[in-house]
């Protein structure tokens, strides 16, 4: 990781803005922030502001390094888009991001680190039919689409009992311990860590007693330090918080391995990932070597401490912003917000896509509200800049200022 | 693509051999065959000859033009990873892979072309898990290590018969047509039309009738044009051909999907992927990126038809080299060798490995044979340039000499 590109990280310049900023007063505010927190730096003006959901932002650093060494690694004389997932140099970097990865969310020792293949969508499958039978029961607590997507593979294998279901006003919160309704013979008890959709997190994990905690922790993985022992397995998509789409976190106690069924698919086994280090077959190697830059950048920026700290700051702006006004209204209950995914209404269809469209011309892209919610989320993860929830916030007040 | 960039493929200089020419006559030699093929070109001495299986050798326009919008696509303001795989920018550059890879193909209309993650591994079970049941039986031709693999997650869903088992000899020919015992009730027939360990190649593809064939094309996809409309199902890894690891292609006959049984998990069922274009979930959009830039890159060069030449004039340096001598004994039969992964032995493993361990000092890596099969393996895919071919005939004279 090349020092100075670290500093390159306060640059994320409005292109757009930029350029047209003498025609609409809004993007000249825009430009102005960012220009006034970047005086002595080149201009980025290529780079737009990414709320995508994910795939999501990277580190400006991270895609400097990848791009300077995308046709050869230094002494290596192979891009590592062409190295074999066997040579010395692949297993330095797959050992460099499991390290990077165990030290950063203080793995114990007795937990495997896989990285698979196939989204968190193929673990929705994959973790019933390791852990899940015919005769036998799991409980799902169900706060918003991606639960409602586990279940549904779930119950394919077993019988899935709801530890509670939030559906009710369209996932606004995670229940409480006292809400839940968990079963004494339950396999595992299944959360989503944070829905993405909704922009509903658990602030803490549920006490589920003996029977091993399973998340979904796809977009909150590495936004804040996480009691790992409290998990029997955690499974995350890379592309939000890790790196590129196509990888898949796995983290999983080694004592439930020997509970798996005999016979299962050799690839749908997770004892076959653990036993081969995940090189069963071969891995996105690309995705990897991009998730081991990310955990040293994590790593310079003061790891998963400092990480919260500077999101939950992120997010305070935005959701101070809603909390200031009327014609802005969060979805998600205050206890439950999620410092990934903030998510709001404005008072009319119209204007919400009004709102969206502004600012992607604004130079702030991917503010849609996913299509089975509407509404507008800025998905503001690890790498997403302070200054573009500044920007969002101004763009917010001179919005409502306008139509409000 | 940049077109100044494919004179670059020109340029795979032997760094090392270049920096210690004149410590090493072999090294000398193939320096100074190169050099005399790039008289006008720039060095690039950073790259080195890699032979390696998979992942393997790209075309280096596809990883120049890469490199330059690796921080931002021209237009968009962000890095290919960080899209959204529902971004009208992504909805393109998969658009234009698929049609890429029908036009190169020549894909009927009535086949769907998936990119799916897992690789062949993953493709061996969800091959049989859609199209074979515990009641039913389904043919297949054993070539080599990989359709054993493929064997053995078959089994673990229906009856398994073997067309052919050609592992007598350690697998140096595919069967004759008279050879195959094919059932009449088979629900398809499997083929692994390229064995990337043995090195063994159908050069057309058997009789099955009217029963549907499928294919394990992973080593060999897109190195010559194949008759598509006699398959039923082709499925590859990208890591050879056709891009990074992580990402499978799947290409299969719409009249297929009826027949899979309803009630699978939702990921693993072929229909989803169809249904949804490859987009149900979050797809490994870097490596459809650089796919969409490999098959630019091979329409550039001339599409299947002259690539099919240029593979098979660089293997026949290499099986030239071989039949010269008795010193080097190539492990194939001549009518089932294969034009993309070259195997043979030296008269005993010592010298095999001292041939490998001195190929890769003079700058020619990944020579050694698989673990399984032992040899040396000359991997000669699509983007392997011819100027490697001629060092390792070079190399592999002037090793005899001193060795023989």
């Amino acid at each position: 990781m090349r020092r100075q590109s670290v500093a390159a990280t306060a640059l994320w310049i409005v292109g757009s803005a930029l350029k047209t900023a003498a025609a609409n007063p809004i993007q000249s505010a825009v430009a102005a922030t960012l220009c006034r927190r970047t005086p002595k730096t080149k201009l980025m003006t290529e780079r737009i502001f990414n709320f995508s959901a994910g795939p999501a932002v990277l580190p400006i650093p991270v895609l400097e390094e990848a791009r300077a060494h995308l046709l050869a690694l230094p002494g290596v004389g192979m891009s590592v888009i062409e190295i074999s997932h066997r040579s010395k140099t692949f297993d330095e970097i797959i050992q460099g991001a499991e390290t990077g990865l165990r030290d950063l969310l203080s793995i114990p020792k007795n937990y495997a680190v896989l990285f698979l293949q196939g989204g968190a969508s193929l673990q929705f499958t994959m973790v019933p039919m390791n852990f899940l039978s015919l005769d036998e029961n799991a409980d799902y607590i169900l706060t918003g689409s991606w639960g409602k997507k586990a279940i549904k593979e779930a119950q394919k294998c077993g019988e899935v009992n709801l530890g509670a279901d939030m559906s009710d006003g369209g996932f606004t919160r995670v229940p409480t311990q006292e809400e839940l309704q968990l079963g004494d013979d339950a396999r595992y008890v299944h959360i989503t860590s944070n829905e993405t959709i909704e922009g509903v997190q658990w602030k803490s994990e549920p006490d589920t007693g003996d029977v091993p905690l399973f998340s979904d922790s796809s977009s909150d993985i590495l936004s804040r330090p996480i009691p790992i022992e409290k998990y029997g397995l955690i499974y995350a998509g890379a592309q939000k918080n890790m790196g590129p789409s196509g990888v898949t976190l796995v983290i999983i106690r080694e004592d439930l391995l020997p509970h798996i069924p005999k016979g299962k698919p050799t690839m749908l086994d997770y004892r076959t990932h653990v036993e081969h280090k995940s090189l069963y077959n071969t891995p996105n190697t690309w995705g990897i070597y991009i998730i081991n830059l990310v955990c040293k950048w994590l790593k310079e920026k003061g790891g998963l401490e400092a990480m919260q700290q500077e999101n939950e700051a992120k997010a305070k702006l935005i959701y101070d912003a809603i909390d200031a006004t009327d014609f802005y209204r969060g979805h998600a209950d205050p206890d439950s917000r999620s410092i990934m995914n903030v998510t709001f209404h404005l008072p009319s269809e119209d204007l919400e896509k009004k709102f969206a469209s502004e600012a992607t011309a604004a130079g702030m892209d991917g503010l849609k509200g996913h299509r089975s919610v509407g509404g507008i989320r800025a998905s503001i993860y690890n790498a997403f800049p302070r200054e573009g929830c500044e920007a969002l916030v101004e763009f917010m007040k001179e919005f409502e200022k306008k139509n409000g």
